[in-house]
C-alpha cells in the first residue's frame, strides 16, 4: 500500500508553507527577510565563499543569491572581500555584526521549538529524519538538480 | 538538544523543491500542470464545490484557484454546474474524462513511489507522519492561516 506514504510527502507543501510564515514572522524587526536569513545561516556554514558556490549550496538562482547577498552587505551583516584565486570573483564573509543577528535569530528560533520536545523524542525524530533523508535521495535520484 | 528538530525543519524546503519539481516531471505530456493537478485532486475529493471553498481547502489564493478551475474546464476535466444554494456562485465538479486523468496521472504516482516501500517500513512511514503532524500544529498554533 502507497497510500500511508502519498499521504506522508502531501503533508509536505502544507507544513513548507506555514514553516516559511512563521520563519518570516520569527524575523519581523530584525531587518532580515527569509531569503537574507537563508543566506546569512549558509555563509555562516560555507565560511567566506562565492556567490555561485553559494547559490548551489542553498539550491537557488545565482541572481537570487547575488540578491540577497547584496541586502546583506547593504545591512553590514555580510562583507565583500578579495578571492585569492580569482581576481574578478569576490568572496562574501559574515561580519562580526552578522553573526551576533544570526545567533539572535537562531536562539528565538530554538526557544520557538523547544516546547516540541516535550512531545517529539530523539527516536521519532531520528526516524523521521530518515524518512525525509529516503525520500530525498528517491526524488533526486529520478530528477537530478538542474544546473 | 533542539538540533536534531532543527536540522529536520531545515530538510522540509529542499525536500519540497524536489516533489514539485518530480510532479512537474510526472505530468508532462498530460496537459495538467502542478497547479491544475492540485486543484483536481482536491475537487476529486471534495465533490462538486465553489472556488472559494476549493481555495480555502487547498490553501490557495481565491485568484489563483479560479485561474485553475478555468485551465481545467478548458480542458474538459472539470464543469461547471448551477449551485443549489446560491444562484450566482457556481459549483464545480471533475468530469468523467478529469476522473480518468486523474486516475492515469495518480497510478503514475504510485508506480514512482512504490520502491521505497522496500525501505521504508509502515511503522517508519506512520512515525514520520506524526512527527510532521506535530510540527505543523505547533507552526500553525503561532501563526493562524491568514484569511
Amino acid at each position: 500500500m502507497t497510500s500511508t506514504l502519498y499521504d506522508l510527502i502531501q503533508q509536505i507543501r502544507p507544513l513548507h508553507r506555514v514553516v516559511e510564515r512563521v520563519v518570516g514572522e520569527t524575523l519581523r524587526g530584525t531587518g532580515v527577510s527569509v531569503g537574507m536569513r537563508a543566506v546569512l545561516e549558509a555563509l555562516h556554514a560555507l565560511g567566506p565563499t562565492t556567490v555561485p558556490a553559494l547559490a548551489t549550496s542553498i539550491g537557488v538562482q545565482r541572481q537570487y543569491a547575488q540578491r540577497m547577498v547584496d541586502a546583506l552587505v547593504e545591512a553590514q551583516l555580510v562583507e565583500r572581500r578579495a578571492n585569492p584565486a580569482h581576481r574578478r570573483s569576490h568572496h562574501y564573509a559574515v561580519t562580526q555584526a552578522g553573526i551576533g543577528r544570526f545567533a539572535d535569530i537562531h536562539a528565538r528560533e530554538q526557544r520557538f521549538l523547544e516546547p516540541l520536545l516535550t512531545t517529539l523524542t530523539p527516536a521519532d525524530l531520528a526516524t523521521a529524519a530518515r524518512v525525509l533523508d529516503t525520500l530525498s535521495a528517491h526524488f533526486h535520484a529520478s530528477s537530478p538538480e538542474p544546473p
